[in-house]
């Protein structure tokens, strides 16, 4: 139903959507009679390719995945799911609880064959274009056959939707030599050697802002305290900054004269124009926004799942397991190669 | 020999410490030609209490920590940590390679009785203040014992340095909930709890930066992808900020009208001011100072030695241990907890 704001997002964010996106369809599921007061009574032609199905359950924010995966059969969650999986949706976008949106995504699409765990993959800005980084959660106790299957979903992905034939992937460590890190990063270094990816070696955590990798590898701990360390320090550098531009009536005369330039760099940084993670590897496209979307993060998030759909995803990475599968013991042959 | 920019920094940021501290003293270990090169001719009162030790090798950048240990017996590294060895210096700070000093050290030292592995802490800023984290990068791969121990000390550490006396310490996991992580930080939480220390529970990657807590506690792989991470989103948005601020004639109108403000900013968010690791568990005090610090940056590290031999850290630390043993089984007296 939405995350923390609910239709009144989810359903302006629908129409934008359409209006912008003239052959697609949505399919809005939760609780009818709050789906449709959220619709405008003048929605205008966009609203003709929005249509409500009734779920009379929703999983809590703070359910407990296995709890909302046995319990909410008519959850909006779980009823959307079941839509992709019966072929009536090409995805499911969804602002609500991660930890069930991934079991349930996980025990009604199934993972696809070679894959054996989902991952959680998200676009971050970079200064020179952006970054891919997976997993981003899903997993807090990854082998390193799992961190190559990140490495060979994620090189796809960015392969199908960004159009470059050959992403170049990293695996984030602490530090570039090969020798440096745990034993799990070690021997993942090893499998993509071997793997036919255009593998550029460990990366330190700066280069993922830092640009000149465009899929970045990790295990799910590593890689949500990363994104969680960089959603603080980017709030607290936003907080700083307006503190400064706050602080008496000189420093906020300054803030109008240069109030244009501070927009555009709050344009360039603005974390909802990345909003939207992939849960990849499920036959089938999941996109989970972040439960305070607004608006505009939340059309970004079903942009994200229309250009997966457009992109043919899923297929992509079927056909990429299925030439080479991945595992470091079987290099794909050269042409099939990313 | 003082890291990328060698003596001109080094010699330079030594005269500054002293002019501010009058009851200090410097042995500067190095080649002695260089270092007395660097020696401005009326350097003043100061220069009297800066002693130069002759070595007549130093250790490479990129040199490995075993192959330093092993073969440079001569390093001006060996040579100051001899020194605090044999009494004849309170603290070592070095601006050298990373790992060499670390096994260095350890192998010089010793860790302090209850310590298996020493870490390597920092401070960070926060919203609220400053956040301590370690370890950020001695140790890849540790058990829960380990985190137990890195929160002993990095709280004691705190509770000397800053006078709080019991420092709020978090766990660095990706969710608040205690189910939530791997296993040896699902097991760390159990230590932690009771451990007699003000342990705050898990938190995420955002609360170092947001504050509200002293010390966060991780292992070395984590803590390193984190800060790593946080330079280059800061580097990012520094560039980004200049970039929009020198974009044409009117944006750099607006760059010297909030020159103020934006001075301000930078001056907050400084690293420099933050510079200084300490190698914590150590029976001596090492500093680690950031390999292209500048004359700023090293004074500041210089400052955290010294405050650290102030406090009476080494004496602290030891104390808490052989009161509390840093395992989960033996709850401080709780006059003796922190």
């Amino acid at each position: 139903m939405g995350g923390d704001h609910g239709p009144p997002v989810t359903v302006a964010a629908s129409l934008r959507f359409l209006a912008a996106n003239p052959g697609a369809k949505i399919l809005l599921v939760g609780q009818r009679a709050a789906l449709e007061a959220a619709l405008p009574r003048r929605a205008g032609a966009p609203a003709a390719r929005l249509e409500v199905r009734h779920a009379a359950e929703a999983v809590a924010m703070d359910e407990s995945p296995a709890a909302a995966l046995r319990n909410k059969k008519d959850s909006s969650m779980r009823v959307a799911i079941d839509l992709v999986k019966r072929g009536e949706a090409d995805a499911c976008v969804s602002a609500g609880n991660t930890g069930a949106l991934m079991a349930i995504s996980r025990f009604v699409l199934k993972t696809l064959p070679g894959i054996d765990r989902p991952a959680i993959v998200s676009v971050l800005p970079s200064m020179t274009g952006s970054t891919y980084m997976l997993d981003l959660g899903a997993n807090v106790d990854c082998g390193p056959e799992h961190l190559l299957q990140f490495a060979v979903m994620g090189a796809t992905l960015v392969a199908a939707v960004e159009h470059k034939e050959r992403p170049a992937v990293g695996l984030l460590n602490i530090g570039e030599e090969a020798i440096k890190g745990n034993e799990v990063v070690k021997e993942a270094g090893l499998l993509l050697r071997a793997s036919g990816l255009n593998f550029i070696g460990n990366v330190e955590g700066d280069k993922i802002y830092r640009g000149g990798v465009d899929v970045v590898v990790c295990d799910g701990f590593v890689g949500n305290v990363a994104l969680k360390t960089s959603e603080g320090l980017a709030q607290m550098l936003g907080k700083f900054l307006r503190e400064e531009f706050t602080r008496n009536a000189l420093t906020k005369l300054a803030a109008v004269i240069c109030y244009p330039v501070i927009a555009a760099f709050r344009r360039r940084v603005d974390h909802r124009r990345y909003n939207g993670a992939t849960l990849l590897g499920l036959r089938g496209i999941v996109v989970k926004s972040h439960g305070a979307a607004d608006l505009v993060a939340y059309e970004r998030a079903l942009e994200r799942a229309a250009e997966e759909v457009r992109n043919g995803v899923l297929a992509r990475i079927t056909e990429r397991l299925a030439v080479a599968p991945a595992a470091g013991d079987a290099p794909p042959a050269s042409e099939a190669a990313l």
